[in-house]
């Protein structure tokens, strides 16, 4: 791997490459999204159509029949990435407006990877009860919700309320897409270095949104409750952490259900002899230390997916022993990044105008982006595949959608090559439209240095 | 004028054409706008600079300074036309979902007329109070709002209360949009029958958003109060209104100022004699009677502006009389319709980013609509510009730009010649994006017959 030939100031300052472009690029294109037609204009007589007097007879047709909106307008691939910023990328709560770009980037890849007609939405409101109000008054425009970037818990009660009461697909990014791609991550991880799902010790350090939807999914994916141990910032969760049973419900139901050998003490103590250990905690260098790794079961995962710097550098993590590393980076090999899913999960869920999008369409999910690493050979710089692997996203929106059709919350119904041929055309779509863009001008270049 | 030789049946038929190609069409294409990439995707190692971990630092930015939004993101191009669906064309409560074709080619005809990124919003919450709250919270995505279809009397609140609190322009297109395009029809009329502004005697059919506004508007545009009169279902407005004193208080002040005759009666009454008469009421035919129009003064000018079917079909007050006929509709000559004017008010307004849109740069825009009319002669069927005149945006934007700067609201300096180069450069982007889709297929042909 050529990265590992460099010396860690070149790596780090590989790493830091990726900010300096952006603070130039950003204001060059201000902005990553824009909304263009999708209708024909051959000339200004179609305005009678497309808005009075013509467009009464469509808005007739939905007051009489609502399900209508789905055939007159573009309801069903809109998408709202949806954030208050309050917990922004590993940056913490620093605002609405400064969500934005993240936001922005979000409904970029939405497009390019998943032909979503995703739209940024920030917030500036932080109460849940006003967040969920808001949201719920934003159905009738779109066909689905990625809530992205919301605090610690209010996320959970903001997420279980929509999904009860929204009558359109919820989604929370943080929660179900990175429990997802890290449960992929695993599943070929173990595979690779000859485990078995239902015997690894997993410790999870951070006991965020990501992490404890994930032991939920591994869970539910095949790994013994009491082989998961949590950590967070006051260590080990176990069966004395009482002080979590007022305020904090999610973590104190795994003090109950995980962590069977009644593990008390750090990350350094919970990490000792365990075979997988995977951090969604805060920004590193430093948060795991390569002392720590190299006291783990042989053959260890290392998995430090803290956004935009892991708990500790891919290459420390190496150096002192890890088989597997794999990080939230996409400019490290294996990359667990929430852009192999969502694009995918919501592009199944859209075809067939499910009306949920339940744990088991993201398992789905997974086992497909991990199955299309396994087809070509797994390696220890290959467990997942990367965003520009093109049949990531269609075998996802197929096993997303054929899921949602055998659960009983599609509203249409599809075979197998059905499926396929629909995502194919709507993402190739978005693919070639971009290059278009691009090659005419209408995307200009980058400013040369 | 080529309508003119055709029967009443012809002129009927083709009057409901636009609503049967709009069932054929609105299904064919599935809605109206898209959103597409406006940054280049050179590989899949951009999304690292757009996405993490590169966009930490554009965030990071704009939490340390929460201007540098506008250069990092599209914000400021960004407007969301919002409607909570109550008073959706002339169709009334059709709610939120059947408000959506509306909101969706209105947000296609921002793009293609004005090159702005505008955004579909249906609220499905009609509390006004509560609606302030989610346009308030939804300020960090947009750069302004364009209020559609809510209905009185809480549109006046609605509009009130978000131009006070809101640090963003909010617009209230049944409102000030329609009132300017009235007064642009309103002053080239007037010159083009050799009548006087501060003459007229004219009648306001409807006391809806439009017409209350569009009262304002002609005041201050230089009708004198007591030459005004305005119709409501109930008759003229006047002193004696006072069942209006409670919960309709722009209506009330109206009774205080207008009707300077103290004319009481129906809408048969109020026009005898008049110059104007301007409909803004309910859909017809058959609201105002060809024979009313015969009774007015000579020379009569007759704006029935309701959608989709004006009050009076324009051959039945050409043949009672009248002079000068506009309506609402495009596929009739002088279009009295809004498209005229919020993508160039908006333009302008975006463009120096101002922080609210006054009276006068509505009053503004409207002189420019009307002098580009004039600039190329005014005929009895040509008394306002058509959509398809290139200029009108143009012009209208650095109008609207230079009297934001000249009243201290704009954010952005510009000479007349730089906001001249801005606008159209956005505008022809839009213009010739959606024609490169159309050629190379991402927008389909329409279906043969």
């Amino acid at each position: 791997m050529a990265e590992q030939k460099l010396t860690k100031e070149q790596m780090e300052a590989k790493a830091a490459q990726p900010g300096i472009d952006a603070m130039k690029l950003h204001p060059f294109y201000q902005g990553k999204v824009e909304v263009v037609p999708r209708c024909i204009v051959r000339d200004f007589s179609d305005f009678a159509i497309w808005y009075t007097p013509g467009v009464a007879k469509p808005c007739l047709d939905i007051r009489d029949n609502p399900e209508k909106v789905f055939e007159h307008t573009n309801k069903s691939n809109f998408v709202a990435v949806i954030s208050d910023g309050t917990r922004v990328l590993g940056l913490g709560d620093i605002g609405p407006e400064a969500g934005m770009p993240v936001m922005e980037g979000k409904a970029l890849l939405f497009k390019y990877l998943g032909g979503v007609d995703a739209f940024p939405i920030c917030l500036d409101e932080k109460d849940p009860e006003k967040i969920i109000e808001i949201c719920l008054a934003l159905q009738p425009t779109f066909g689905g919700f990625n809530l992205e970037d919301f605090s610690q818990p209010k996320c959970f009660h903001i997420l279980d309320t929509l999904r009860e009461k929204a009558h359109i697909p919820v989604w929370h990014d943080d929660q179900q897409g990175t429990a997802a791609i890290i449960f992929a991550g695993l599943y070929n991880s173990v595979k690779f270095v000859n485990k078995v799902l239902d015997k690894v010790k997993i410790v999870l350090v951070g006991a965020g949104a990501a992490n404890i939807r994930a032991a939920h999914v591994m869970h539910k994916g095949g790994v013994p409750w009491e082989n998961i141990v949590l950590v967070d910032s006051k260590g080990t969760l176990h069966k004395g952490r009482t002080e979590l049973q007022d305020g904090f419900k999610e973590k104190w139901e795994l003090c109950q259900l995980t962590n069977g050998d009644n593990v008390v003490g750090d990350i350094e103590t919970a990490m000792r002899g365990a075979d997988v250990v995977i951090a969604a905690s805060r920004p590193g260098p430093g948060v795991i230390k390569p002392a720590w790794v190299s006291q783990m079961a042989k053959d260890s995962i290392v998995m430090p997916c803290a956004n935009p710097v892991p708990e500790i550098w891919p290459w420390e993590a190496k150096e002192a022993g890890a088989r597997i590393v794999a990080t939230g980076r996409s400019d490290f090999p294996n990359q667990v990044n929430n852009s192999l899913g969502f694009p995918g999960i919501f592009r199944g869920t859209l075809d067939v105008m499910a009306t949920t999008i339940t744990d088991e369409m993201c398992i789905a999910a997974a086992i497909e982006l991990a199955k299309v690493a396994e087809d070509k050979g797994l390696r220890e710089d290959y467990i997942i595949p990367s965003m520009d692997e093109w049949e990531v996203y269609p075998r996802e929106a197929v096993a997303v959608g054929l899921k949602a059709i055998e659960q009983g919350v599609a509203r249409k119904k599809y075979s197998r090559d059905e499926l396929m041929k629909i995502a194919e055309a709507k993402i190739r779509h978005a693919r070639e439209e971009t290059a278009l863009l691009m090659k005419e001008g209408f995307i200009k270049p980058a400013p040369k240095e």
